[in-house]
């Protein structure tokens, strides 16, 4: 975004730029739930103070934001057990494109956390498998991004099926429900 | 914002525009915290699927967002006891920007829910409130915005003093030690 009035940004940006060069190899790409995104041979992750501009064949946008629903004594817990992004290691990943549905953004705040904490387990589940499968959340609803979210996984090749029982965990809980699109962009290290 | 991956908008936007000509006539800024706003005569409000183009000296952004602290229970009495905005005796607005430091933003959820709600009554002292003093917040972190926040409040002649009395009962909290920058901008409907 460049327009008056705008400090240096509080919060982090990244671009995924879906095109035919990048550091992320392509290996297939499904959508679990409505449109595809465009076939591409390769992903560049950009986290820099600005967006990058398109110069492929989609481009993602969003920023790290605060955290919505992890309460102290998680955030804690999760900080402990998370191991990070950027293992030598770790040269597989996912990157997963998300939106959910108006009535989701509509629900109050105690009816969303209770639906992805306490009755789906969300953060419970994620933490089961740290520090093996690294994620990071980008937010983009706010920014009219194309899509409400894009998480960010990373994992070793061993972990490939510990990956997919997380997912397959997560696909089936009540929260997923209010899953509109979602798209499963898989990834492995190294250009084309 | 214009770039590829963009889709209709699923939040509003809104623009405020502060130059030489608008429908609010400014009464006077003044900054309780921080740097001021330069001085303008008067003030645009445009909701809009886009943000629009700085034709002033400053343009404030925001979208309206999902709530990000009410519960269901606050969420029910709000709404039945709100008139909403656009009355015609509401002729006098104010435009609150503000942003919260880096420690609020750290917090987890259930730590700034506690601050915000239960130590601070912020949404109990605002509902004491209506329907006199009609509100609209906005939210302009992830935007990389000026400001974190800009709240919109409208209210007749009669309640100014009740405006006073709410924005001094806010400005007591421990909520509002987290505030890094607040600027009040006083307006009254009309062109100049």
């Amino acid at each position: 975004m460049h327009s008056a009035g705008l400090r240096a940004s509080a919060v982090a940006r990244v671009t995924f730029v879906g095109g035919a060069q990048g550091e992320w190899t392509v290996e297939r790409i499904t959508a679990p739930r409505g449109a595809l995104l465009a076939p591409v041979a390769a992903v560049r992750k950009v986290e820099a103070p600005e967006f990058v501009a398109l110069d492929g064949v989609w481009a993602l946008q969003g920023v790290r934001s605060n955290e919505r629903y992890v309460e102290k004594r998680e955030h804690v817990q999760l900080a402990a057990a998370s191991a990070g992004l950027g293992r030598p290691e770790s040269t597989c990943a996912a990157l997963i494109p998300m939106s959910k549905s108006k009535a989701w953004w509509e629900l109050s705040q105690d009816e969303r956390r209770a639906i992805l904490g306490e009755r789906s387990g969300h953060i419970v589940k994620g933490s089961k498998y740290l520090p093996a499968i690294a994620r990071r959340l980008f937010h983009g609803r706010d920014l009219g991004a194309e899509f409400d979210f894009l998480t960010w996984f990373e994992f070793s090749p061993a972990d490939r099926e510990a990956f997919e029982a997380l997912l397959g965990e997560l696909r089936r809980t009540e929260e997923w429900q209010y899953v509109e699109r979602e798209v499963d962009v898989r990834l492995v290290r190294g250009a084309l």
